[in-house]
């Protein structure tokens, strides 16, 4: 059901080796979305990161939509790391299919395969540095 | 010279023991600045985090002043992580010491203990994910 050779093409995932993937793959999850459905609301909980793998969803806060994310992108990695409320609401325009880690197979991951584990982290901070930029970049621009 | 017990107080070092920050201390650096001295220029290449140890400096950007750090405060750890040019100048306003890890020591320290390694790095991305969700505050408060 999860592709491994999928989820390669997630930055997520940069570096680490296919067989490496295998090893923890069984700690990942899956799941399916309807049209219409929350897979995470704003100031509600959430401890995973979400892998698009099908479909679409829009990201919106206080209501207004910010923007539109697609196979191969991901949500949630904010909140997998700090444990804080979800900072947006993410709706699923079409039948939406996703690849889940939580922070709770994360920790199996540092228990189990603690330089996967590590590549993992590395990655998820370089992704949120280069959103840092970004927005810093936004922020100028004003 | 690099106090085991005043890096503790870093949240970089969250949950790091001190004899875990006794083992990879040999690859820190410390450095001192004069007042004026510019440890990292916007645009350059900076490949490492510096803790404030002593005394304080400003953040600029485009010659702005953005802010002001001291004792017990961290900067670079962007570009530690992406390698990506400097996001910002700082400026020592006063004499200034700083201990630093550049991106080198932070790979040693991945092949001598990467336990201590995986826990650096997940402090780091819960920093800049903190540090994500200040942004986000301060651009939906425009």
């Amino acid at each position: 059901m999860i592709d491994t050779n999928a989820l390669q093409k997630y930055s997520l995932f940069g570096g680490v080796l296919p067989e490496q993937i295998e090893r923890i793959k069984p700690l990942f999850s899956y799941a399916r979305y309807d049209a219409g459905d929350m897979p995470m609301r704003e100031g509600d909980p959430n401890d995973k990161i979400f892998f698009i793998v099908g479909g679409r969803v829009s990201v919106s806060k206080q209501g207004i939509t910010i923007a539109e994310l697609g196979e191969g992108e991901t949500f949630g990695e904010m909140e997998l790391i700090d444990v804080m409320p979800s900072i947006a609401t993410i709706t699923a325009l079409e039948p939406l299919e996703v690849v889940t880690i939580s922070n709770r197979a994360l920790y199996e991951i540092s228990k189990v395969d603690i330089k996967t584990f590590s590549l993992l982290v590395m990655n998820l901070a370089r992704d949120l540095s280069r959103r840092l930029r970004r927005m810093d970049e936004l922020a100028c621009r004003e």
